[in-house]
């Protein structure tokens, strides 16, 4: 289905900070990310789940951070991160009307590994995110099941799969076909060498509006039936660290994921539900904690530029890996997306 | 169940505004409520709709606003609340595990009466808010089905049932029965009256800090487990008008809400999901809207102060009305919460 | 001037948590309060300076929150704090139209202390507070001076006047004469003492309105121009404390002071400016700090319950520490504020 | 001292919206801007006034939004305009330690024109945003004086200028000399034209990462001291339109600003106070309103695209006419910021 090719393949890079290892999120420690595509008839569409550690999450919750760039989205969980500054499940990326099916399936699998969930300790917050595949994907059938985000959870280890895979799979951006698309940046901090990664959920842009890191815009060859319509669809750009870093720290920085999408030529449209979440492994939040004080590290603010650019690069490149892996689609009623590679051969070398 | 008291046949009244014909929500021309109860073996639950005006909700959007006291919660729909200012579906409150059953059932819901919603039009933003009633429900079993929440909407009338009933069903309040209440004001502007009516799913507060309006306390005679232990539970109020206003205005008054939980002896506690939702049916955003230009009625903010103690006094004596109104009950493992009723008729006359 | 009576003196006690040896904001070590009080002709002003700590506040900045109840006001330094959860200058109160003043004397006191403020290094943020007393004082005459101001900052020690004194001078509340209250509270974590400390700038209420702790309400005997009009003027409350805790938290906190403003009778009302901010001495950044990570003590969340009350009650009896400690005051054109302490002589001492 | 260019000159167009007449946000009917520019000694600053409208602003204020994009700032009165929607002062321009003396001159002006403000009636709320202009200017000598600030309001006009002059005279972008931009943009809605324009104050970008609209990046030739430093600086954005607006919807629209800076090439860095201020002129709020219901227009936010690509074309070509307009400098202890013409003329006019 997909191309096999990384953005980095065909000469897409951002910025000038190195890429981790894997060029992934999986790059930060402990961080997997597990898939399940459902692509069959009309159906274009499935789960993608973000783990944070290998843990317990609910008892050992990472700090976390959430920041709306344009709310017109469904996601759920927003509320709690955004007052504890903490995630305690998974994430979850799935298509618009699946979001209840997916909660679901994190409340049980908290339930699972905690039975006093609901008992002697309180409830679960469960973080699910969403953009809408109604254009490959006929959403209407509400196709993802409980066990579908079951299955996601399951699969998830440190191999990112890329493209029209996962939640990714009926997804569009600029009228290519769009999806799942990762990278990571190496950050050294005195002697010791962090990462930082981001995975979006790419599905947004007007046709015609793309631009590559060096200027040049890139327009589907075939007429795309939304081009210059509104700018619809929706990105979720999940961030992930093993720098220590407070909640405020986060929030700051995951706002740059604006500037990624502004450089690959997004207003942020208004129909477009543009949503970042960040997390570190490095500070966690103890369930059980018995102790009325706690330690925590957190970056000397003066030094946060270096990660600002981060994620402003990471965004902007993990969009393009998403096009660069996606290749074409045809969806429901013959629905067709074009795949950028194809576009990219066609391209003149030179600015217009 | 219940009592068959609302909070005035006990003498109960907050603030000096006129009640309502109905002293309820359905005051509010158009607003409809509707419960299912789910009461067997060890399940105390339900799930309540709020249902803004007759027609299609999703193509004539009431203007809304959503305000978080305290984000400890888990409910759905808040961030294009917060984004575009309005709602499109009914309002359902439920248990907090239950969230994304409701979230489903109100998508299919829309779909059903708009076949264009991800197919030619936008997806769809469930609003579904949620309390804790794990202490006297199997919150575990996540009991309340999709079904479930259709019949809530299918029952929904100008009849507004009160105390354990819907999602009140199982809840708890100051270490008693918690559950629905409502009520209402007349509001009166220049040369008309209008009317202001609020609902609130009451799960809230420590055993012994409920306050009356008089000034007592008054603590459930038997001790109750949760007794000067943490604030835990939860408080959805949903608010409800004819006056025109914007969201802006609207986001204003619902913050008040805050001063009507303060006068009843809560400090809006960590563990508590305090979360407020408004709505006026006085202006509608047309999802189909041609023009360029819409016109809309405000408030002269200079006059708001009369809705700012509105909202206060009714959101307290909902509390109440919730409290009178839901008897005592016994739920999960002989779990049990006294009725306020019976600990008002011992309560002394005088101030101590 | 004043009663030369605090709050306690009269039997006004809020809430069962202790209060420290002072009870005062200066409980919390370090913090100092000073004040530049203006009383002459027509002109009932001042300015009150709090200074969270004996160093250098620019290189040493505390954790700091800030949280808008109601936003009609005009303080001054509040989208930095938000930014960057810290402060970097003293606090300075006054009326609402010598504001510009009071930034300009912050800014100069701070360039004195770090001359490399604008050049080497990075511009300041002053941090100015208001309240609108121009019932009682000439405000159009913009009485205050850089260098009552910087009179203020001079005073400041341990030692913390009450009343009708620096900014609150001129205040009124509920009708009474109001002005400067505070009061502590002793919080104990783990095998240790810690303090929690409110002063407040009270200048709000509707006459009639008030609420003593015990249920009463008490209004002016004389009637007041304002009763039963829209609820002006406005508070600002500061709280200081040693416990660590991170911006987050001190947010979470200062959002109760909502709470005690409520207790005591007040809607927050659309003309007022209720604006709180919090600092904790326990966790300061360094302007100079070279490590890339730093070291932060927080509160285990779980426990943050116990600071919520402490808030909710400190701002409520600093209110009436205020109101009982600043007598009455004729100013301006023979308008006069009566004070609470006569009114509670002839209180009825049973509940209506 | 500048160049007589404006970036249109130069071939520096964003967008495809068609500009209006006088391509400056004075193409909005009614909106004036006056200088006084500072320039002598070590002296390089000034204060710029914008007026929104020809009669009393305090009785006739128009519906406006804030937005904080980095909130590294001292501007003032952004919380009253955040509560209630609208400003009621002319917007004062100025470096950041000027602050204080404009509110100062704000609230004179005000009273002069309003002899109840604080007697009558309420107090008033100055608007003042300000960048950090110490490289060029002797920040610390505070030379902007009420009087300069008054002098700004008295010259303004319809003729907008541009470059290094009033606020902008020692402001810096990208390392080159940087100041006052301007441009507009003719939005046709259904049968009428209306105008969207934009005056920033820019003083923000690393020497190096300003990147023109066909991707080339320019860079001074001669070395500046802060090249891949921290980004500091700041950038204030002020937006004026005739198109019916609520401040919800206005406040979407300019948190498009940030698209806008970050196709220049920044990331909204640490050290930036960028702030972004809109307003309309078709929808006033009566200071003395006597009805309780008023009438609004609002745009149907369907349509709403279009005033986010005018924001963010906007902003980004306003920057450029600050560069193109400002020359280049020489300031304080003989600091020098060189005109980004100079640099334009050495460019390839291919990328590379």
């Amino acid at each position: 289905m997909g191309t096999g090719l990384r953005a980095r393949d065909v000469g897409l890079v951002c910025g000038s900070l190195p890429a981790g290892p894997l060029n992934s999120i999986a790059d930060v420690p402990g961080v997997h990310v597990g898939h399940r595509t459902l692509n069959h008839g009309d159906i274009r569409t499935g789960v993608t789940a973000i783990v944070p550690h290998g843990g317990n999450l609910y008892r050992e919750k990472p700090v976390a951070a959430v920041h709306v760039l344009n709310g017109f989205g469904k996601s759920a969980g927003l509320v709690q991160v955004e007052e504890l500054g903490a995630i305690e499940t998974p994430i979850l990326l799935t298509n618009t009307l699946s979001v209840g099916a997916c909660c679901t399936a994190l409340v049980r699998h908290a339930i699972e590994h905690n039975p006093d969930i609901g008992r002697e300790t309180a409830t679960v917050n469960p973080v699910v995110f969403e953009c809408n595949d109604g254009y490959l994907n006929d959403i209407q059938a509400l196709a993802v099941t409980e066990a579908d985000a079951r299955a996601a959870l399951a699969e998830a280890s440190a191999y990112v799969d890329v493209g029209a895979v996962g939640a990714g799979c009926g997804m569009s951006t600029f009228g290519f076909k769009g999806g799942i698309g990762t990278t990571s940046r190496r950050i050294d901090l005195d002697d010791r060498s962090y990462h930082f990664g981001v995975l979006v959920l790419s599905n947004f842009g007007r046709p015609g509006d793309l631009r590559l890191p060096d200027g040049r815009t890139v327009a589907p060859a075939i007429a795309q039936p939304d081009a210059k319509a509104a700018e619809k669809g929706s990105i979720i750009i999940v961030a992930a660290t093993d720098i220590p870093l407070s909640d405020r720290q986060l929030k700051r920085i995951i706002r740059r994921s604006g500037v990624g999408l502004a450089r690959l030529g997004s207003f942020w449209g208004h129909g477009s539900g543009d949503i970042a979440l960040g997390f570190t492994t490095a500070n966690i939040i103890g369930h059980d904690e018995g102790a009325a004080l706690v330690e925590q590290r957190l970056l000397n603010e003066n030094r946060i530029d270096i990660l600002f650019e981060a994620m402003a690069d990471t965004t902007q490149e993990a969009v393009l890996d998403a096009l660069v892996a996606a290749g074409s689609m045809t969806g429901r009623d013959g629905h067709h997306r074009p795949g950028l590679t194809d576009a990219l051969k066609n391209l003149p070398t030179t600015r217009s």
